[in-house]
C-alpha cells in the first residue's frame, strides 16, 4: 500500500473484548479498600484459604465476575509442584473451554480416547486383550480425558487470576476463624486468623475480616475443624502404588487407559503427556498383593475380636505402606503384564496410598441470622482413591457451583427472599455422596478379582465402567429439584440413556450451529460462556420458517421486555430454528430480536442440535441454563411465564431492587 | 485420598516440551556470543531490520530454530498500533497453527465464512443480493478469512519471541550497510550501521557485523536502497478510502464480507472483531468517485499530451488522496448502500489511499563469492492495495519461507554444493509478481462497473472472484521446480481443480486421521509442525494390512537407515496405512517403527487423507515434505531412492559432514 493519508481513533489495542473481561453489574453499595494505613483492619468480601485446585479456581472465577475485594491465601509459600492429581474429566474441559482456559491443556496434555481390558487368557499364558473400547461413552464436547501436572493447571488458573488483577498471598497459615455475632446487616462478621508459615514466619500475625470464607485448605482443612466437622467414612485396608515413569514395553496399549486383571493382581494404566518426541510418561496404579493376609501383620494388630477395628486397618495399611517402595511397585507391575516385559527408566514420582471415602457431614455454616457465611470445598469435605481421576475435577466443579451464586449475592443480583447460596452445599454434598459411593463401588471392583468363580465377569465388569463414566466424565452429573432446578419436562421428548437430552439439573450438551447472522459454524457451548449470566434457549418450530409473523410478539417478549425486567446484561437471549436459514431474512424477526441477540440467534444447519436437546422440530421449547451451564427449567415455546417465574425466583428484578421482605430479611444479608 | 507415602524425582513443571522447544542441531561452529565489554565488535548470525510482520515473525521462527545470535532492530520507539492491515488467510492461520499460535487469533478475531455480492436491482430501486457463498472456495483446514488488529497479532508473535529468548530492540535506524570484500569464510562480512531513532538519540552511531541482514524495513527499505534496488511498477489514479467504525444499518450481510457494486459507485465491507457482546467493527473500503473526471484537476496538471505522464498521476491522485476526509467515504457508502440506511458510530480509523502495484526486481544480493548474504521481505519488496487483505499474509509467509533456510545454512544442515538460500527470491519472487498481477487485476475488476454493457457480468465477476480464492487464501500458492522441488506426480491422481492433491510445490493439506498408538483423532497438519525439520510421508497401499511382512523392509529402511544417515532429528517419517487399523497391532511393523515413529503412524480411519491427498489405496506412495510443509518430492511407495536422493540433495548426510566440494565452496560459506 502506498500514498497514505489516514487518521485514528482512540487505541486500538485496548478495544479488544475477551470472554473474562465481563464483570456483573453491581447493584449494591461498593465493597470496601485495603486499608491504606499499615495495621489498618483489612476487609474483604470473600476470603479464599488455599490455591490448589478448588482454591485457585474460584478465585479465577470471582476475579472474573468482579468481586475485587478478594483475598486467596495460602500457607505455601510456592504455587509450584503441588499434588499429583494429573487428570481432567470431559465436564472439567467443557467449563475450562467456556473461559477460553482449555487450549494450552487440549494441546500439550495427554488426551486418550480409548480404553482397553485385559485379563488373564487361557492356559496361564498371562494376559490378552479382553476388549478395547472408547474411554467416554457419554456425549461430551471433548470425548477423553486428558493428564497433565497439576502444577501446569494451577499455573494456567494463576496467570488468567492475575491477567483479572489477582493475586494469590502465599505463607499465611490460617489458624482459625469466629463469626462476631450478632453479625450486622452489610457487615464483615467473619474473623480470620493467621499467621506467617514457616520459620520466617516468627509468628506473625494477621486478623482479617470478610462477609464470606471459602475453605478450600485441603483434607486437614482448618476451616473445616473451625466448623466443628470432621471428615467422616471409611477405611479399607487396600494399599495401591502408583508411579510416574518412563517405560519401554512391547505391551501394546501402554498408550491406552487399561485395566487390567490377572492372578498375579491388578494394576491400571494411564498414558500421559510426552516429554520429547520419543518419550511419554506413564503412570501405573498398582494393587500391593496380598501380603496381609499372608504375613503376621493382621495377627500383630488384630484385637480379640472377629472383625478389626478401623485404627487396626488404619495400622495395617500404614505398615504396609511404609513397607512399600518403588522396586515393589515395578515388580508387581511386571508380575501382572507377562507376558509381555517391561522397563523402567527414571522414577519421576512414586507413592504409595489407602483407598479410604470420607466426607464431611455439611459444606456450609451460618451466622446466628441464617445467613451463610463460611463454606468449604474439595479435600476439605471429600476425600477418595485418584485412581478415577475425579479429585482435581470434583474440587474445580465444588468452586464452580459456589463462585457465581456468592458473586451474584454480593453484587445484590438475588431477589431478597432467596437463599441462592443454600443451594451450594444442597447441591454438592448430593454431588459428593454420589463420589464417594461411586468410588466405593468402583475401588472394591477394581481391587476384587474379575473373570474367575469370585468376582464380576469380564463383561459385568466393563458394563459397569461404561454405566460409572457419566459419572467419571463429570457429564452426567444431574443436580435435584430444588432453587436452581425446576423438574419437569415440558415438551421435550422423552429421555434417552444414551442422549442428553436437555433436562432440569443436568448440563447442557454441546452441538454445532450455524449463526444467522454471519453464517458461522459455532459450537453451541461457546455462546454459553461462564460469564455468570443467565440464558433463555427459544427453539422455535418448524412454523416459525413459514409464519414468522406469529411469532413476533414471543419474540419481543422473549428479547426485550423480559430481560429489561432484570439488572442489564444478566438475561441473554439464544434463539434457534430448525434447519437451515433458507430464505430467513432479518425483517422476519421483530427489530428487538437484532438489537439484543444479533448474535445470537442459529439456524440447526447442521441437524445436531434440536436432536441433541430432545426438541421437536415441529413443536419447539423454551429452557432456562443457569450460570453455570446447567438447565434451570423448560417449558412449551409459548409458556413465557414459567421462564419469568423461574427467573423472578432466582434472579433479582430491577423494579423490586431494594423492595425487601421483611420475613426473609435474614436470608438476603449479602 | 489420604493416607499418603510419597517421593519425587527431578521438577516436573520443566518436563513439559511445548512445540517451540525444539531447537535445531548444530554442525558448525557456536555462534559469537554478544561483547562484553561497551563499544566491543557486536557479530550476530542474523541482523532483522523491522518488526513489522516480516521482521517480527522471522525474529520467531530463528528464536524457535534455536538461532541464538540474533539481533532484531526497529526505528519505532514502540511496537504498538503499527499498521493497519488487519486480515489473516487461511494459509497464514494453517502456519500459525503449525507454531501454535493461532489460538488467540482464532477465538478473539473475526472469522468470516461467507460473502455476499450486491448490485444494482431492477428498477432504480438500490442494490440487491446477487449470491451469497462460502467466502473460501478451496479446501483449508481454517475456511475463513479472520480480522483482527495488527497491533495483537504483532504482539502475540512478540509475546513468543520472547518466551524463546529473543527480544526485538527498538529505537534504532538502520541507515546503511556494505559488505566487508573479499568476504572471509566463515566470517561477519556484513557491516550494518544504525543510529538511535528519535530526538533523544543525539545521534548516537552503532555498527554491528553479520552474516545475513534481513530487510523487513517496508515500503521504504533502507536495506532495499543500499542493495540499489526500488520498487518497479504502476501507478493508476483510483482513490480509495477505508474506514472502521461501529455502524448501525438493516443491511443484511453487515457481518459478511460483501462485494458491493451500484451505479453509484463500488464498496467492499469486511467484518471486524467484536468489541462488546453487541457491537462489532465494520471495515468499509469504498471507491472516491469521478471527481478526476469531473472538476478541473486533470487540466490543472495534464501536460500537453494526449496521455497523463506517471508524474501527473502521482500529483493527481495526492490531490484527491487529500481532498478525501472521513464524511466523503461515509457519504459514498450512503449513496451506494441505497436503499439501506446506514448510520456511523465514532470512527475508529480511516485513510485514503491509491492504488499502485510495485515490485523490487531482486530479493537478494550476494558478495563477491556468490554468497547471499542480504534479502528483503513483505513492503519492502512489494507494494499492492489493501483490499484483497493479502500484505500482512505474503510479508509473513515471506519470512517463512527464509527463515527455515537460513537456519539450516547457519547450522551446517545443507550439503556444501547447494544454494538453500537462493531458492528464497527464485520461490518469493514469483508469488510476489503473481501478487503483482492478482491485484492489478481485482483492483481493476472491483473498480470497473459491473452489471453494465462496459465491464463484467455479476456472474463473471463472481467467477473471477471464486478463482482468485487460491490465491488470495494462500492455499494455492505453488512454488516451481527447483532445488526444493521435484516436479512430477509419480503414482497419485491426477490433479483436481477442486481438490488440492498432494503436489510438488504446493502445501500439505490437512486431513483428519486416526492415531495408531492411542486411538486419537488427528488433524494430520498437527504433526507437520514448523519445527523446520523434512518429513517422509509412507503411503502404504490396502496389501499392507494383508501381508505386513512383504513391507518390513521397506520401512525398517524409512523410519531407520534413511533417517540415520543425515543429522539426529532432522528427517521424521510418518507412516499412513488405508482404512481402519482392524486386526493390526504393533507386531506387524518393524520394530524400528514404534522405536522411531511411535506417535507419527496413522490409520485413514476417517477416510479423508488418502482422498484429499490423491492417493490410490491399492497403490500408496511416498512424498517429502520440506519443513515448510511444501511438499518437495513425490515417489512410489517402493521408490525410497527417490525419496533418499531428493533429501541429500536438500540435506547434509552425517558421512559426509565437513567434506567440501572445492568448485562449489563459495556457495556454502555459512
Amino acid at each position: 500500500m502506498q500514498g497514505f493519508v489516514q487518521k485514528s481513533g482512540r487505541a486500538r489495542t485496548s478495544r479488544v473484548s475477551p470472554a473474562h473481561l465481563n464483570a456483573l453489574p453491581r447493584l449494591t453499595p461498593p465493597p470496601p479498600l485495603p486499608p491504606t494505613l499499615p495495621g489498618g483492619q483489612e476487609k474483604y468480601e470473600v476470603v479464599i484459604v488455599g490455591s490448589g485446585p478448588a482454591g485457585i479456581f474460584a478465585s479465577v472465577l470471582l476475579a472474573r465476575y468482579g468481586v475485587t475485594s478478594l483475598l486467596t491465601v495460602d500457607e505455601k509459600h510456592s504455587q509450584a509442584e503441588i499434588g499429583h492429581a494429573d487428570g481432567l474429566q470431559p465436564r472439567t474441559l467443557e467449563v475450562l473451554q467456556s473461559l477460553d482456559l482449555a487450549h494450552e491443556l487440549l494441546t500439550q496434555g495427554c488426551q486418550f480416547h480409548e480404553v482397553g481390558f485385559w485379563n488373564a487368557g487361557p492356559g496361564n499364558k498371562g494376559i490378552v486383550r479382553t476388549n478395547r473400547v472408547p474411554n467416554i461413552s457419554v456425549p461430551a464436547r471433548f470425548p477423553h480425558e486428558i493428564t497433565i501436572h497439576q502444577g501446569r493447571i494451577v499455573k494456567i488458573l494463576n496467570e488468567d487470576l492475575e491477567r483479572n488483577g489477582g493475586r494469590v498471598q502465599l505463607g499465611w497459615k490460617v489458624i482459625g476463624f469466629e463469626i462476631d455475632e450478632p453479625a450486622e446487616e452489610g457487615g464483615f462478621p467473619v474473623v480470620v486468623r493467621m499467621i506467617r508459615a514457616g520459620k520466617e514466619g516468627n509468628g506473625e500475625e494477621r486478623v482479617v475480616r470478610c462477609k464470606y470464607l471459602f475453605g478450600a485448605d485441603g483434607a486437614r482443612s482448618v476451616v473445616r475443624q473451625g466448623m466443628g466437622l470432621q471428615l467422616e467414612g471409611d477405611h479399607t485396608d487396600h494399599v495401591w502404588g502408583v508411579m510416574d515413569t518412563v517405560v519401554k514395553t512391547p505391551f501394546p496399549d501402554i498408550r491406552r487407559k487399561c485395566a487390567i486383571h490377572s492372578p498375579e493382581g491388578s494394576i491400571m494404566i494411564i498414558p500421559r503427556e510426552r516429554i520429547s518426541p520419543k518419550q511419554a510418561i506413564t503412570r501405573i496404579y498398582c494393587q500391593i498383593e496380598g501380603e496381609v493376609e499372608r504375613d503376621q501383620d493382621v495377627n500383630k494388630f488384630r484385637r480379640k475380636t472377629d472383625k478389626p477395628a478401623i485404627g487396626d486397618i488404619k495400622r495395617i495399611a500404614r505398615e504396609r505402606r511404609k513397607k512399600t517402595s518403588a522396586q515393589q511397585i515395578q515388580s508387581q507391575t511386571k508380575k501382572v503384564l507377562s507376558p509381555y516385559s517391561i522397563e523402567f527408566g527414571e522414577v519421576e514420582w512414586w507413592a504409595a496410598y489407602q483407598i479410604g471415602q470420607r466426607i464431611s457431614p455439611r459444606f456450609s455454616q451460618s451466622d446466628c441470622h441464617g445467613t451463610l457465611r463460611v463454606h468449604i470445598a474439595g479435600d476439605a469435605c471429600h476425600t477418595h482413591s485418584p485412581k478415577a481421576g475425579q479429585g482435581m475435577n470434583v474440587s474445580m466443579m465444588d468452586a464452580y457451583n459456589f463462585s457465581w451464586k456468592v458473586a451474584h449475592v454480593l453484587n445484590g443480583l438475588t431477589p431478597p427472599n432467596v437463599d441462592l447460596l443454600s443451594t451450594y452445599q444442597y447441591e454438592r454434598l448430593d454431588i459428593a455422596r454420589q463420589l464417594i459411593d461411586f468410588d466405593r463401588g468402583f475401588s472394591k471392583m477394581f481391587s476384587g478379582r474379575i473373570g474367575d468363580d469370585h468376582g464380576l465377569t469380564h463383561e459385568q465388569f466393563q458394563d459397569a465402567y461404561a454405566k460409572m463414566c457419566g459419572f467419571t466424565s463429570g457429564c452426567g452429573i444431574e443436580y435435584q429439584e430444588g432453587i436452581l432446578v425446576k423438574n419437569g419436562r415440558g415438551p421435550l421428548k422423552e429421555r434417552g440413556r444414551e442422549v442428553e437430552y436437555l433436562t432440569p439439573g443436568r448440563r447442557t450438551v454441546n452441538a454445532k450451529v450455524m449463526r444467522f447472522c454471519d453464517g458461522n459454524p459455532r459450537d453451541i457451548q461457546d455462546d454459553l460462556p461462564s460469564t455468570a449470566r443467565y440464558r433463555i434457549l427459544t427453539l422455535l418450530p418448524t412454523s416459525f420458517k413459514h409464519s414468522p409473523d406469529k411469532y413476533a410478539d414471543l419474540l419481543t417478549n422473549l428479547t426485550s421486555r423480559i430481560p429489561s425486567a432484570f439488572p442489564p446484561s444478566m438475561v441473554e437471549v439464544l434463539i434457534f430454528f430448525p434447519g437451515e436459514r433458507e430464505n430467513l431474512e432479518w425483517v422476519d424477526f421483530p427489530s428487538s430480536v437484532k438489537e439484543e441477540s444479533e448474535w445470537l440467534v442459529f439456524g440447526d444447519g447442521f441437524r445436531e442440535l434440536y436432536a441433541a436437546w430432545g426438541v421437536h422440530e415441529e413443536v419447539g421449547a423454551l429452557a432456562v441454563v443457569r450460570p453455570d451451564g446447567y438447565v434451570g427449567a423448560v417449558a412449551a415455546v409459548n409458556e413465557v411465564a414459567v421462564v419469568e417465574n423461574w427467573l423472578g425466583r432466582v434472579l433479582a428484578k430491577v423494579g423490586t431492587l431494594g423492595v425487601r421482605v421483611p420475613g426473609s430479611m435474614q436470608r438476603s444479608r449479602p
